[in-house]
């Protein structure tokens, strides 16, 4: 398997993101050497060579001086099995979407992603500008035939542990309730595939369990969803999402933005007061015992841990990571798009829309 | 002042609601014999008065055990300024609302509603059927000339100590425009009024800052606060709500109950996980620090001890509280239901839709 990692996007590149590639590429340079080995994989490190020529040595200094030679060995470079692609250009975080990947084909996010479309990468990995990854994925990439909207799949944590899908979340904001009927298609495909989990339960975003709660889009695609061969569980609502009750939830891209950014600032208000209280306790070993906590808590809930979304819906593996992302989102991020990869969630994509559309015509065909 | 709370509504109805509004009205006695002394208020207890009066009076001896005579002395029952008012019906919390609210206008969450109406009381409070409680004060006060939706102002906590209001938090699912800039200038009103904030600045909840992000209704609206007299700050997106930047947030009632259940949830799995570590911890003194930290900071941002949320824009003050609201949950709420009849919050809202009318007329001649 081969990712093409977009070395120049996101708020710390190159520098946090050549540090997470090369994290990643030590698990898997070791993981091929252990029992669970799934075959190598290559990542293309697209963007200024001599930029990253500069700062890929202290990368793997960083990594190594992290975690030292171990269970994996020291690894020098050539076996980490990195490889740097040019990109000559640059699109900036605030650069208009459209604009910027028409302007420049040449740069680190588009050469990316066109690695993908012409089959020298399997999945492509950014944190560059948001809305111009996904751009750049329609143009390039292409809708898989049959699906209108593609749209973002992002994990959100759960009390019992799993992580509930949250489709869209944030691609679209004007919808139709058949949208959001293939937005629950292509959420249930990938918590099947990606998330492991069996017959996902699929829920809609509403404000009321009742199947009369909701607004006229969600009334209308409650019924949708109803009659299709997904197992739908109802209506959920905000709340719901980190219960665990649901592995997918389904909404519009403007819901589902205000979803994640109000859980968000939710968690970093509740975070933030726990901080003032370790800033005000006295006692240095309670001190101690109360940012231990406030880590831990932090990386169950914060969302810039979990490594990015899938654009689900293209002919390709797109991931699209949180601008901000660290060395450690960035190689967990990694990790998924290799996996979305390895598991054949495109195809599957595919034959779920033909077995949907069976169902259709054969009840169809019983209603009439 | 006078208000009437309906004591049969809520989950623990009616021994809650009977310690908080015995808390309350010993707060009020004690405060009249301070400097700060704005009058008396009364407390009517709506209700079944033999329910009423068995537990009342253990109401009043728990308040007195909680907090025995200080500084307010020890009161009387009859000091306490407390009346009950018979009602002889029981809307219960899963009943059909507008059935409800129709079949039983004895109720005591219809006859609390209509005590306002008729001028008995100045304010209503009840931790009732929420759809009841809006049906209700919707049929009983009508709406305020001009004002097309009444829609429900929650409270959220904010990193900066005060609050946000954000309006329409579940009353509209379906808005137009139009009714968004009502919420604005509703939510205004009642952040200076009752709030307390001089010009308060509105924001308009999208799925990001820009004035182009937005659904089609959002990117209407923008289009019209900024052309309206309020102190309009632009779109704010969900995780601005808890960094104090603005003081009211508007939305649809669909959108808006997302956010308030999303917030829930991010909060409750954040605690629940804080929870979590304290149990783990096995030295007692340093679980006890944990366990007073996890109580100060749900304090500062669970939405079940804000006390409740008004309906604005009905004729008289309908407050609104969770069902599962305890006993000082309710103190707060009718603290705050006293205040905002006192501020003459409902006068404030005429004067308000005038102006409003007025600098439309203007700007239309200007145009013309």
């Amino acid at each position: 398997v081969k990712i093409a990692v977009d070395a120049m996007g996101g708020d710390h590149a190159p520098c946090e993101i050549l540090k997470g590639a090369v994290d990643y590429a030590r698990k898997a340079a070791a993981c091929q050497n252990g029992a669970a080995a799934m075959g190598p994989v290559e990542v293309l490190l697209v963007g200024d060579p001599a930029r990253i020529e500069a700062e890929l040595d202290e990368a793997i200094a960083h990594s190594f001086s992290l975690s030292p030679a171990s269970a994996d060995g020291a690894l020098p470079r050539d076996a980490l099995n990195l490889r740097i692609v040019p990109a000559a250009d640059v699109i900036a975080m605030d650069e208009h979407p459209t604009q910027a990947v028409q302007e420049k084909p040449d740069s680190s996010l588009v050469v990316s992603t066109r690695l993908v479309k012409e089959g020298e990468a399997h999945a492509a990995f950014s944190a560059g500008n948001t809305g111009a990854v996904m751009f750049a994925a329609l143009r390039l990439l292409e809708r898989v035939p049959g699906i209108k909207r593609p749209a973002i799949a992002t994990p959100f944590p759960t009390e019992v542990g799993g992580r509930a899908f949250v489709i869209d979340a944030g691609a679209n904001v004007d919808c139709r309730a058949s949208h959001l009927v293939q937005f629950a298609l292509l959420g249930a495909v990938y918590a099947e595939r990606v998330g492991g989990v069996e017959r996902p339960r699929v829920g809609l975003l509403s404000n009321g369990e009742e199947a009369s709660k909701g607004n006229e889009l969600t009334r209308e695609a409650h019924a949708l969803l109803a009659r299709s061969p997904l197992n739908f569980v109802g209506n959920v609502e905000g709340n719901h999402v980190f219960e665990g009750s649901v592995d997918v939830v389904v909404c519009d891209g403007f819901v589902g933005n205000v979803l994640l950014k109000a859980s968000e600032g939710a968690v970093r208000l509740t975070l933030g007061l726990l901080a003032a209280e370790a800033r005000r306790e006295p006692d240095e070993a309670t001190r101690e015992v109360l940012l231990r906590s406030l880590l831990r808590i932090r990386q169950r809930v914060d969302y810039s841990e979990f490594g990015g979304a899938p654009l689900l819906g293209v002919n390709g593996v797109q991931f699209i990571a949180h601008g901000r992302s660290d060395a450690k989102t960035i190689a967990t991020g990694i990790g998924l798009a290799v996996a979305a990869a390895r598991t054949g969630y495109v195809e599957a994509v595919r034959d779920a829309l033909r077995d949907h559309a069976n169902s259709a015509a054969a009840a169809g065909a019983a209603g009439a």
